[in-house]
């Protein structure tokens, strides 16, 4: 393992891009090489916001340059960008962090729905949900992260399905800022359309739901809503547990997944909320069982930006090289 | 009927009542001739935000004023100060628009619960839900508003129900501008812990869930949010239908429902927005069905300050007193 | 004059274009026969949040179905579509209110250079800041309304300037919120560009500048700032005046100048907020002055898309006809 | 020097203090023993949105467990209280690093108006506005860290009236962030009052005028605003410049002046906005001269709770203690 890692950015001027470039400068062992725009057609740029942070120019989208100067590489591309982008660089020996939704989804006739630019791969990707894959990220070649919505999905509700103490189906209420819609200016992401509004999207859409129904095996109801803020997502989680279940059985089940989880904070019955998650990697989840009814409310959030996408990939990262995992992610 | 009604608003200082004002001013056949805070003890003070509008003084909470001056008083006053007006009131034959909780449940042993300080009456209130309490309005005495909470809700799920459309227990999701906390400043509505930040309350905490249940006779999980806008509320209910009923019998029970209601628009599979009912006083109903699972997600929003208070407390005088529906309530 | 007026108006899916078909819809004595987008390649289309308040069709833009359908057009096109459209329609008989800048500036040489496509008037239009030129509109053919930020700034300080109270420039700090800058989406106006941010554009770019220069005979440093809200803009201008003022003299020569204007209020020392005059037609006006140092600092305040845009030309159109001025424009 | 330095925190549970015990968290030669409430009434607590990151208890004011524990102490305390306890520290041999108003004025009869609580001190403290009171810092023993408003101001102008360029007075018109109020709910800083509104306030009120003239030696007209953000404050600063003096000066004298300062950022033309600096220590200013008139608009913006706050609080330590300058502080 060499002192320094040599890391390249693919996608680079997005919100998620400019995230990476952050937390990179804060890690004592990366050095940011090479970033890149999100086509080889994009002008060569700079980024004033991060003046002093990283003063780098972006320059266009190549493979040739990234396998040239860089170790490993976060890519934040379109999805059939990152579809071709990712195995090049995989064949030719860099590993690769993916941000987009690419190489998610497991199932190959989800996947040619959702996503039918995504080829077959000889060597399957590794989902990077770090909490609940982490035995296989060292040898990982390529990591699929997961989105945010998922992320907070699955933290919330992976060891109550591991642990068999969930009836029915799932419906999971999310709320999300609007950067999560990305950095290209849309009617719907218009300043005068999100202020004072909340509105529902996507209703039984399922392309993120597909990929929390894989993770969970189980049938999902999933309404994302924007609303008027920049960062950070909240989930509501409505769920049915067993006759025997107590709150406690909830509580500890999720504690003991969790126990040596630096990034998962659990505040039980004190619900989280979104501003206490924002600018860190930390997902915070809490919840009330009402135990007449058996109806269990668990309630996640995290920073969609940090946590759902820049701050994650750092965090596998970490794994994959044997740093620490909170290298550059404490706020 | 006269020609030009006296009425008086009691707590005419906070949001709600400030609504109040501004659309009895519009009102053709009203005159506002007291206005009263919300204690006996609070000083004289005038409303600057409502000069030229209405530049009247609010004087210190008064029964005995209200009963020499006004033939209606619209009443938002704290749960236990309306308990004790609103009956005075009706015994000296005032006709009352509550907007507070006081008056809204009629099963005993939950208004003890919730409103302990709530009497028994004689002659029980009308719940003002108008557009299924129509017929009982014109006689009323005392008008229990609903809050805006179960407004939204009961106008998107009451026809279904009343239908026999819906299997098993429903479940709200509420996303709610912080103007429904009041206007006295706490921790909880200051401007830094809600900007840019979304948290849960009352999690199983029933009282607007009783009211909720009351009128759908069926089990309720209602959890409200708080979401950084000012007015409007926005909620997401989730329900099943049996396997005989399609979106097309949803479409057309709720079409039924309020083919002559002027303040229900239904969007169908358009979902509505915040932004499209706030400084008005309809209610927009959308929704969707998932065929093969059977859940059915409406997405109901409204102003709560108009739809959700003053407005529909306005709209319920109206059909009172032989106005059109819409005096003095149109946008 | 006939008991209702048929109007149309060009630009109907815009903010302003909103707020007109709002404004035409509670005034008793109109009639919107005729509805159209800003071009007439435009498709035709219904606008879902006016359902129920106006329900027609948005049609391509015409000049010739505004003159076989209309006696009145207001006007909310882009400039060198307005330069055209509003000439022609004078032309064939129809009365214009312009909320464009296309016909504000009357020294050709200024206009030449905002407004290159303008056209040399016969007879020129009427400059329609209500306060300030009620004499000439019951005649006007073509009414130049003002903008937002001319018309906060000019109703603050034309008293002071007429009464000859002022010494030295004039320097006015805008702060505008954003749908100021339209309906189309832009990076600027993205959500999370504005959202948490404060940014000042177009220093000393004096297009606004000129218009208000025009009107005070004097120069003025004009910086406008977007602030993260959706309506309304607030004015901070800093002047000096001689030795011999008071602030009595000030705000006597304010109230004498709209004694008779309902829709300006003087707020004194209270310094009037954005909050008072959003959805509503006032402008709201306050003061202070330093008497060692001769600074007078005025804050003004105003909603941009009714006092700023479609209210300024409703209550121009009230004079032109005969109406009382506040028809329809009361909250 | 001690390879690690423990340091308290008095009024650890503000907005101001929580960025502190952050910060804190990332410095490698630092240490929080003690982090104490504003008074010695208040109960023990502990920090829910910082757990992870600093996990100990917040315990009551005092002073001998500060001088017994800690080497240093950072204290944002109302007024009163830090002109008590200040001095208390130093004189038992602790420095101190203070982030109220109370020791920012020189003047003694200033001071007795603004702040009447604050002694008269043996020693002076030292203006710790770092990047033009560097030399003094080793040194001192209590430092006066200015307010967010002079530090954006007097970084914009110091170097510019150190210079000569300027003739006449200054005007300021601040944009500031609702945390700038501080943690206790009141009406102005209640969220339904703030959202969707800007508003002036202290207009001639001269405090925190007093410490920018203190420091500039010029007349200034300070009026700050409050719009509805979070963190980060604006300021658009109005001066006049000499004949002779071009923006290719100005620019060379800010250039000059912040060499080798690694927290201001100068953006020329470009003009700042407040997202860029946001949960950063940099100040970025820009600027454009109108040079027929002489008119010279600066904008300078920063976060007021780390470069107005606790950011410059830890800069200045880092200064006295020989650390890096940056450390713990960049982004």
């Amino acid at each position: 393992m060499p002192s320094v890692i040599s890391i390249g950015i693919a996608g680079a001027t997005g919100y998620a891009g400019q995230e990476l470039l952050r937390l990179a400068a804060r890690h004592p062992a990366v050095r940011v090489t090479t970033a890149m725009a999100s086509s080889d057609t994009d002008r060569v740029r700079t980024l004033p916001s991060l003046t002093r942070v990283w003063d780098g120019e972006v320059i266009p989208l190549s493979v040739d340059r990234l396998v040239a100067e860089t170790e490993a590489v976060f890519m934040t591309l379109p999805d059939p960008v990152a579809a071709e982008v990712g195995p090049a660089l995989v064949a030719r020996g860099v590993r690769v962090f993916d941000l987009s939704g690419t190489f998610r989804l497991r199932d190959p006739a989800l996947r040619r729905r959702w996503y039918p630019a995504t080829p077959d791969l000889a060597e399957p990707p590794v989902y990077g949900l770090t909490e609940h894959y982490r035995a296989a990220l060292p040898d990982a070649r390529l990591v699929a992260c997961p989105g945010c919505y998922p992320t907070a999905a699955l933290l919330a509700l992976r060891p109550l399905t591991d642990a068999g103490l969930l009836e029915g189906d799932v419906i999971i209420d999310a709320k999300s800022g609007i950067s999560g819609a990305g950095k290209k200016p849309s009617e719907r992401t218009h300043f005068s359309e999100c202020h004072g509004s909340v509105s529902a999207y996507g209703l039984f859409e399922h392309r993120h739901g597909a990929e929390i129904e894989q993770e969970l095996e189980r049938a999902v109801t999933f309404t994302p809503h924007l609303v008027p803020l920049d960062r950070g997502i909240l989930e509501t989680i409505y769920v049915r547990v067993g006759r025997a279940v107590s709150e406690t059985m909830v509580a500890s089940t999720l504690a003991q997944a969790y126990a040596d989880a630096p990034f998962v904070r659990l505040t039980g019955n004190a619900l989280p909320e979104i501003k206490h998650v924002t600018h860190t990697n930390f997902c915070d989840i809490g919840w009330k069982l009402d135990a007449p009814s058996g109806r269990l409310v668990l309630v996640a959030c995290l920073d969609n930006l940090i946590k759902g996408a820049a701050g994650v990939a750092v965090q596998n990262f970490n794994l994959m090289h044997g740093f620490p995992e909170t290298t550059a992610l404490l706020p």
